[in-house]
């Protein structure tokens, strides 16, 4: 059955915006992951896991780049002619399972999920098509409280990451102050008052990446980027454009005047006194906690992509002395989401934390410490000893020693070393006939090996070094314990 | 915002073939990849991960029921009208990747890797469209000592997961016994022969389920299952498929007796008595392990469905006393799939656990055990106490204990203390203006009240017992680590 023949060779690329983690990687990944879930079980947060396939009418469009062509998601028909997609984020789907399994659950709901989440964007540098997000969301309650509890989970997950106070900041907003203010600058055409908000919303989310002069643009006629692309504007009048500038560009340390600088903007829309409302008693919820003033902010600016949100909206910046970190969560509520579903109202919170970047970041920070898989290998001298092999790996393991049986082709003895020093292994076993005769096996120690080897010049000098020695067979296993502690 | 008038509700239901997965069950899930990947790491293998997308081509045509219009994958076609798909398998995917990085990595290659596959094909009561693998695989080597590893590796995996020897059994055979069969029956029209080669596996894969007579008739005409599906047949004659069903039955509990018999069957077939001696290799080097006349035998019908497979193949079945869980493992060697990508012959084998069929056995078997996520709910008697509670919880949490603070609407003091009672917790505090003012909370014990009210029929008797204790709040922390390790 030789498939390679049958036709063109495939390529042995991962498609675009994708790529494969490797170990070292992948064991802070886990690291990180199991400290976000004790946080969040700290916090009485329960898991639930949704599948990566959801129908599209399931997880709606909400996406921020809904008006590109293929939507932001990857999705295809199946063979019902039914539109399946892979979850953008984890919010959505949470919305389906919770209107699906309401009748089993506490309400409130609080549940944590992690995974992988597919968009089909443009792949940058840093950014990729599938990405790790770990969240946590409470369903059924209008409670600010729990927004709050948003901003302090990530935190308290920042803090037992080994970030200090000072290295993060959360700012939050509240849409519903913006949807005020736009009330306030008379776009009052109600039928598309819907349509223009979501515009203008997705203009002032990408403040960070354009500039306010982007944003401009963007509540203007429109903005054609360096590609030539053109995305159209929300064709708001200069004094319109104005007036939500200057709300974007309220910045205050003190939040409580902030708040009265926001207000003076917005006037008398009810929704807009709502919002500020909830976003006083957020700010006063944060206060509680100590060093309060270098934990978040209150910034207008702050809107969050996803067309979902509602109310309370709230992002994390991380930047450590040594480098920035961005936007590493971000979240809020989503009174509206799990009505889709159910006809009632649910009103919704929930804070996403992305785990890629962080890990990167720790990955890079903590790399020194890590520690190859392999403890010890096994060599093979001898093919026919290959049963007495087996048994010196089988012991090794029943205790706890990671070890590797040397599987390739055992004739050239000087590519198992080669092999066995790629791997880090600390030690390799060596045993000839007439080791086995005599009961012993040799160990060499290939960390010291390397550090000798670093410093000697001639082969002589080596053979004398003390980084092989023989010992009995019956105490091998008690021997590399010792020498794997010191 | 309101989303919901906008259009006609989407249902809220997973798509056929998919489910949620609650925290119970995905906490069994993490104890049993914990395991898995300890028992790999002590063998040696690192890990990979490789995205849940790939191109079609990458992962080329594998699947058992590549005859069906959709052919077991969930693909599409993206911008560039370039067919991508979901991954169906970890070893498709490591074949691309392996071929990716060769240059740097070690060979022979020792990884393993864990995650969820997708197939588009019918759905059972117990038979999901996204279901957890777990596989390692051994890249670059001929030895079939790396065979027998997959072996052992499963083995161990299951003595950790608490089952005993007994309760599971490896079959293992040869792909090229098989092909050395259909030589020496006869089937020798060069040009065809990897076409009904693959024909015939795919009959004999079926023999669990089908039964000897529905293998028959895919060796022969054909078979129309229940739904009334036909499937086209191998063609061969009743004397051809007579000396396959003589294979496939051979039982002996003896392996050298099977081995005997076996090669009776297959004649000079050069391919055939390859087979045969690596059968020969592994069964001996299988037979060093202890009591390995109950750990293994060799089974000519072993077949295994995935076209890829070029020599020894294996599966492990799981039988305990109370219940049959069938194949929860297989594997075996495919020395042509990472030729594809780069022309050189690689040779490699690896092995695969379905998790899925694992967790919920054991989810079952030791759920007696479980423990909620919650310890302790903070209630809301007040209000204007918020933050009272809030320092409450955020005490508990610091100290490691698993908090929930009441934020639905606190108004039904009752319906706080039913949802606590609904997550399981341990202990609910209860603090109103009194309790402030004299700088104590009430504890109350909500397992011991559990109990109690099962057997107190007035509410009098109720609030004598002692369910409920006031403590100072100074030691609150220290009285319920006390009392949680009781």
């Amino acid at each position: 059955m030789d498939i390679s023949k049958k036709k063109a060779r495939p390529k042995a690329i991962t498609p675009r915006g994708f790529r494969d983690n490797f170990h070292s990687y992948l064991n802070k990944r886990d690291k990180v992951l199991e400290v976000v879930k004790r946080v969040y079980e700290l916090y009485g947060f329960e898991r639930l896991e949704t599948p990566a396939i959801e129908t599209v009418d399931a997880l709606g469009k909400f996406l921020p780049d809904i008006n590109r062509p293929n939507e932001g998601v990857f999705a295809w028909q199946d063979e019902n002619d039914s539109w399946l997609a892979l979850r953008y984020d984890l919010t959505a789907p949470l919305a389906r399972a919770f209107s699906q399994h309401r009748n089993n659950l506490q309400i409130p709901y609080k549940r944590y999920g992690f995974g992988p989440v597919w968009r089909n964007e443009k792949p940058g540098p840093d950014r990729f098509k599938e990405f790790y997000q770990f969240d946590a969301d409470i369903v059924g309650t209008s409670n600010v409280i729990a927004d709050a509890e948003m901003c302090f989970i990530v935190f308290d997950v920042l803090n037992e990451l080994g970030f200090s106070i000072g290295d993060y900041s959360t700012r939050i907003s509240n849409r519903k102050i913006l949807s005020g203010l736009i009330q306030a600058v008379k776009l009052t055409d109600d039928t598309v008052l819907r349509d223009i908000e979501l515009v203008v919303f997705r203009a002032i989310d990408k403040l960070d990446r354009l500039g306010l002069e982007g944003v401009k643009s963007l509540l203007g006629k429109g903005r054609t980027d360096n590609s030539g692309d053109f995305t159209e504007g929300a064709n708001l009048s200069a004094g319109q454009i104005d007036t939500i500038i200057s709300f974007l560009t309220i910045k205050n340390n003190d939040p409580h005047k902030t708040l009265e600088e926001m207000e003076d903007l917005i006037g008398d829309s009810t929704i807009g006194q709502e919002g500020l409302s909830e976003l006083r008693n957020i700010a006063e919820t944060l206060l509680t906690k100590g060093r309060s003033d270098l934990l978040f902010k209150i910034d207008p600016s702050v809107v969050r992509g996803l067309a979902y949100y509602t109310g309370p909206v709230f992002e994390t910046e991380l930047a450590t002395t040594t480098k920035s970190l961005g936007s590493i969560s971000g979240g809020g509520r989503y009174d509206n989401l799990v009505s889709r579903f159910t006809g009632q109202k649910v009103p919704s919170t929930g804070v996403s934390i992305g785990i890629d970047r962080l890990v990167s970041f720790l990955h890079e920070r903590d790399s020194d410490h890590e520690k190859g898989v392999v403890d010890v290998i096994v060599t093979v001298m001898d093919k026919n000893l290959m049963q007495h092999y087996i048994k010196i790996a089988a012991d090794l393991r029943e205790n706890g020693i990671n070890t590797d049986l040397y599987v390739g082709n055992p004739k050239d003895f000087g590519k198992q070393m080669k092999y066995a020093d790629m791997r880090g292994a600390s030690f390799a076993i060596v045993a000839g006939t007439n080791e086995v005769e005599e009961d012993i096996v040799q160990i060499k120690d290939l960390k010291l090996g390397r550090e000798l080897s670093a410093n000697i010049s001639s082969n002589e000098e080596w053979k004398e070094q003390p980084a092989q020695f023989p010992v009995k067979r019956e105490v091998l296993v008690k021997k590399i314990i010792e020498l794997l502690r010191t």
